[in-house]
């Protein structure tokens, strides 16, 4: 659930005076979203969010993940493409905390996805990378190889408390990678965050992309390696290789994979599944029982990484 | 901030097939609403809410709080008006709890109501009362002169820390009010927590009235110095005499009060702030120290409370 900051509704006019919106005739907190207050705001120009920059998100970063939707909305990609006030700017103050207002899209996040949401993705996934071209902010990938040990270090003293053999199974892992882990594949900006409760579907079709608070300048395949991870495992931690055909080949159509980052994707899988299981870990070690906010199973990862493991090629993915 | 239920598409989708509106187009939990869930829906036909029923409300009484918006919004309350299902039921199940979906109100509510605000209140208050008349159902008062022995018994044991001598004030009060409380007055449906943040407004219209969960039969005038209360006191504890006048004239231009409705106005306005000023208390005594929802301040009651009780008469209120 989000964290809710009140505003004022004189507050917010004085705010929307900013924009060509008109005043607001609704105005909602809505809970989603972990990282930032997001706000559902009708004028009579229309619906919107309205997002209030929570300390979870630097505001030094601000400037590359507005200036990033901007981009990609520009260039057809279906994410929320941030309002600039007629100043220009697109990130004022609201309630002492940076605030951006954005177009509001339809859709439902897909509970369940079918094999055909698995493609929408993958698609989706290769035109927002082969979008991301020109762009010319970075970002660094803060949870890629170099941040691991550090994230390892603070999770393997309790990983054993979590699943028995877990603490050896992360450093090994680690260690893997290191070794194995791909240079010189093409790159750009990714979403590095592409879940299903990141995407808007109405009925089949992805209607849009949300929450790029994760995204980063990476490989391109690093970033489908983290959607098949997100997509096509079934809750019994088996993989689905019906989704993960639909997924490539709907990605491939939009943008052929190099014979390098095919050859790349175990590893690249593997890395992604490390990712979460880290992350996650991190989060359930460290929970606070009193919140509402239920971290997500790091166990989950765990089935996908063991899975990686013993993938011999691409193939196995439906490559 | 509101009890959150996750809704799967699917079942969304399920539970829309009952209705003449369309499949959902966007879909958002509000952070709106503490006796339930509340969800944004947009479909073809427009935008409506969509409430999930958690266990704070009793689902024996929702005929008559859904019967009464029905009532209301047929006769030009602003209020949410059910939608009935193909089968003519405003209510069935979602997620396991009753579920019910309304119509849609612009409107913030009004953080810092001025005068006209209070006026809208007044008028809008005396037109609910109006059109209240022939309403079958009946919902008794638990929260009146009846219902307060017991919540004075469970919270005067802690009064004192709260506020010093708080527990004789208010027993005295109590015995005050089982003498003096008034007989025989008009009486039908009244929303009885109308504050400002159960209002909207667009601009310096009053667009809803919304959280009809303490809705019962009581005597109207009651209703009106509920209102008092919530509408006419500045943060200092101050009476806000422009606002009493403001409120009352437009409550009297669409209902006028009798002359023993004017004159029990301060024992009613007393019985009122008793009223709230228990409930705040017993939810700041209980108050769970991790929870996101910061209890309203029950000394805020008190300050009300000792104004009513120098009150020589309704005048001091601006009849």
């Amino acid at each position: 659930m989000a964290v809710y900051t009140d505003i004022d509704d004189e507050e917010l006019a004085a705010f929307l005076s900013d924009y060509d919106i008109g005043p607001a005739l609704a105005f909602k907190g809505i809970a989603e979203g972990v990282e930032n207050s997001n706000f559902f705001l009708q004028t009579a120009s229309g619906r919107f969010i309205l997002t209030l920059y929570e300390k979870r998100v630097a505001e030094g970063d601000l400037p590359f993940f507005l200036g990033l939707l901007d981009h990609l909305a520009t260039r057809g990609v279906n994410c929320p493409r941030p309002l600039q006030g007629r100043d220009g700017a697109a990130v004022r103050r609201l309630a002492g905390r940076p605030a951006a207002i954005f177009t509001f899209l339809d859709g439902m996040w897909p509970r369940r996805p079918a094999a055909a949401h698995c493609g929408e993705a993958g698609e989706t996934a290769a035109r927002l990378h082969a979008a991301t071209a020109g762009f010319a902010i970075r970002r660094e990938n803060a949870l890629s190889l170099a941040g691991w040990p550090k994230l390892v270090a603070s999770c393997t003293p309790k990983a054993d408390t979590v699943s028995p053999g877990l603490a050896k199974l992360i450093s090994d892992e680690l260690a893997f990678l290191q070794d194995a882990w791909p240079q010189g594949l093409p790159e750009g900006v990714i979403h590095a965050d592409m879940f299903p409760d990141n995407t808007l579907f109405v009925g089949p079709k992805l209607t849009g992309v949300i929450d790029f608070y994760f995204a980063c300048n990476d490989t391109f395949a690093y970033d489908l390696a983290v959607n098949l991870n997100a997509w096509c495992f079934e809750g019994d931690g088996s993989f689905n290789l019906t989704k993960g055909r639909t997924m490539l080949a709907r990605y491939q159509a939009a943008r052929p994979l190099s014979a390098e980052e095919i050859a790349a994707l175990p590893v690249l899988a593997r890395g992604s599944a490390l990712r979460f299981l880290l992350t996650r870990l991190h989060d359930w070690i460290n929970r606070d029982p009193a919140a509402l906010v239920r971290p997500k199973d790091p166990l989950e990862c765990l089935g996908w990484l063991r899975f990686h493991q013993h993938v011999t090629s691409a193939g196995d993915y439906g490559v």
